[in-house]
């Protein structure tokens, strides 16, 4: 564990092409492609195998900040002054700049990783070596990058050729080169050519450097963008307004770690490394990653299917029935399914931003909901009322709140409800309903020790999210 | 209009092929593929057009009855009596046999025409005229087929070959010739010869011939099936309990009409129609019923679609977003999705095989459930409660009832609900709610001109359907 060691999560980034499972305020990081764990979990952990919790950084957007910090509470204590804010994604540069300044205002000697949060790797151990090798390259003024035995000729990457004449350093059977060249994402005749060659490794997207390294090398290459960094860094340490910094960054030029710095930068070096790694692309790319049937297929929830091959079906609640389908994508939410060959998995972001364009809900949000105090599911809505069920974690409660225009009823499944309606307090059990009107303010509390689950029923003309007077809440500061 | 012609209209079969549309309790003459009516709603307004409405008979088995008769509810005071009810399927002949005796009940001279309830026609004009023509050629002991003039090498039909040297009869353009040959469905190759030699028409299923005349037949070609058909026509005339005559017609040999009878008898004769017809049999054929967009997509509800081609979409409400599909079928309900190429539509039955195998409620029935008195939907089932919108016809009320383990909750959303509740009536406007214990007989009508919705959340141990005692139902009799 190296204390000087400051792990950077990447988890901006919409995840457009995981739709309808990914929503623009669900973003690819808190998809459960693999394992047990959201993606953003999983490489929280990873960085917790190699810097204490207190070193690890999430950079994130503000839009998304709320659902990524939901996805860190148990870790709330080590990382609560840790999430970098981007107010909206400048690509990689940016991000990483601000990242470094943060991290340097608090360490000057600090080394930072690098680590995209839509990666999925196996092997620890592997892991942490290559992170121990890379960081003592580091430590001498290399930019040092990740790069992966390529596996296929895939089109999705860069490529990197190492200098193998002679390592800078090796470590059993670890070694780091100079870098001789970046390619930009190829064609295929081209990802082809370079897969024969042998010479060349994918560029993983995770790096490590000293701080002051990167920064010195964003003032040789990138010297407007490190200027206009520091002006928001300074900003955000003095506590100035968020809007003002909010104006700057989103003026920064969008550019990626690699095109604005890496392939300019002589300090680049690169270490071929021995885990297992999987960038978490589309749709298209998952079926290494879980079980498969004998005939390639993979099928996750209620899927009943017959003579399908090297298909991949994803189905959340709902059956889904298929016949003689091949290489073909089947995701299947509460509110939006997604039919496409694996070929096209990469043009779902092109349907996303035609849903983008409609302002079509099914872009927006799922129809389950998460909170700090729960989660709720739309179960229906129609003109003058809503449906919804209500999840509220043991002893949390929502805000003190009013609705303008709205009445509520609520009926109890599971657990004990408190309710507050206006002075009065009273509990109820399950099978007991009541009723709040539309302009009191009320109150709905979990005082026990399991979940609660009520039906909400809401009547009113108008049922927007939006009409609603927060007077106390637990989970922000009360800004009215 | 014809007062001794008589209208028989084939309305058994569920239709597997058209899941998750149709379902065991929503079978295919319910669907909505062409217009506004369903099938059996347009072969009824068919049927009028040449019989007087107390001359249509329809023929359902026992299961789909109640849904067959709530299509047929504004013609109820002249169709009340003319239900001929298959206590299961057994193919077309016994069901034909058994509304030809009932008919000739009625009327010992009379004719029948009978109609699958699961075609498309247009062209009224030229069907009245056939029908007309065929009648003729009835009366003087023909049984009467009418053919389709080919316009592809289909396998779903039989082929017809008439005796083209000389006509029986003509009338105008139409001709009626005797059968030469009856060719069962044939394998591609072979429909591609029939359909080259130009002398072929495809069988419609649709018949005119007299009610003796086909008894006549029956006695030469099936005259083990005739005799039980009569013993059972004896056994409804005279009121015998239902049971008795259910165990004799599921005894009867499932034959068609066509195998059973037509390719034997010396008195088939076929007229090739005018009128434009189709044969409803798998979503692989709707697309000429729809329109189309350029790329020969058929697109109903709401679907995103990029670079699709002759691709077929129906979606009754979510979004399905899709990509580059190529000659598809995807079909999405509330609770269930289909996906399948065109060529792979016909198997969409075995699928519904192996959901019944499974007793998957999505074969059963559809999410919203049509009664006498409007209809639910349930909106979403748990451990322990399920939640429904209900929606009351004006004027309607539910029965009289009383659930042993759910209480319920309502919310009325539009209208006006009158609740009994033991002894107590009253009467809830929108927004207003109330709760009816478990173990408590009550009521909910639509006293108001308008239809009334409410949200229902059940709450108990069990909330199956069958959890219900009925007092008092308008809409049948109690049983109990």
């Amino acid at each position: 564990m190296n204390r000087r060691l400051y792990a950077i999560i990447l988890a901006g980034g919409s995840g457009a092409r995981f739709w309808p499972a990914s929503r623009e305020r669900f973003p690819k990081p808190l998809l459960h492609v693999a394992g047990e764990e959201t993606l953003i979990r999983q490489t929280v952990r990873r960085a917790l195998k190699v810097v204490p919790a207190q070193n690890v950084y999430v950079v994130t957007n503000t839009f998304q900040a709320e659902t990524i910090k939901l996805q860190l509470s148990n870790w709330q204590s080590e990382l609560a002054g840790n999430v970098v804010l981007e107010p909206e994604g400048r690509n990689t540069a940016p991000a990483i700049g601000l990242a470094a300044l943060r991290v340097l205002r608090r360490d000057a000697g600090a080394t930072m990783l690098v680590l995209p949060s839509d990666h999925v790797i196996t092997g620890d151990g592997k892991f942490k070596q290559a992170v121990s090798f890379g960081s003592r390259l580091a430590r001498q003024g290399a930019l040092v990058t990740f790069g992966i035995r390529p596996t296929g000729p895939e089109t999705g990457y860069g490529y990197i050729q190492p200098d193998r004449r002679s390592p800078l350093q090796t470590s059993g059977t670890l070694a780091g080169y100079k870098v001789r060249r970046f390619v930009e994402k190829p064609d295929l005749k081209k990802a082809r050519r370079l897969l024969k060659s042998g010479g060349y490794l994918w560029n993983s997207g995770m790096f490590v450097w000293r701080a002051d390294s990167l920064v010195e090398e964003l003032a040789l290459h990138q010297p407007a963008l490190l200027k206009s960094l520091r002006t928001i860094d300074k900003m955000v340490e003095s506590g100035e307004p968020a809007d003002r910094f909010h104006k700057r960054y989103k003026r920064l030029k969008a550019v990626s770690i690699d095109d604005g710095l890496m392939v300019r930068s002589t300090r680049a070096a690169v270490i071929p490394v021995e885990f297992s790694w999987l960038d978490v692309g589309s749709w298209g790319n998952l079926e290494t990653l879980l079980p498969q049937d004998q005939r390639g297929n993979v099928k996750i929830g209620n899927i009943v299917d017959i003579d399908s091959r090297n298909s991949f079906f994803f189905a959340t609640k709902r059956l889904v029935g298929s016949v003689g389908l091949s290489d073909m994508v089947v995701v299947d939410t509460p509110d939006a399914t997604l039919v496409c060959p694996k070929s096209r998995a990469q043009d779902v972001k092109v349907l996303v931003r035609i849903l983008r364009r409609r302002g079509a809900p099914e872009y927006l949000e799922h129809t389950k909901v998460d909170r700090p105090w729960g989660s709720y599911t739309v179960l229906e809505e129609g003109k003058g009322y809503k449906v919804k069920r209500i999840s509220v974690l043991p002893g949390r409660r929502l805000s003190l709140q009013m609705h303008d225009r709205r009445s509520e009823h609520w009926v109890v499944i599971v657990g004990t409800a408190r309710v507050t309606r206006e002075e009065t307090v009273y509990e109820l059990g399950p099978g007991e309903s009541t009723e709040i009107p539309r302009q009191t303010r009320h109150r709905l509390g979990n005082p026990g020790p399991l979940p609660l689950e009520i039906i909400e029923v809401q009547y009113g003309d108008y049922v927007g999210e939006d009409d609603i007077v927060r007077y106390q809440d637990d989970d922000r500061l009360v800004t009215s």
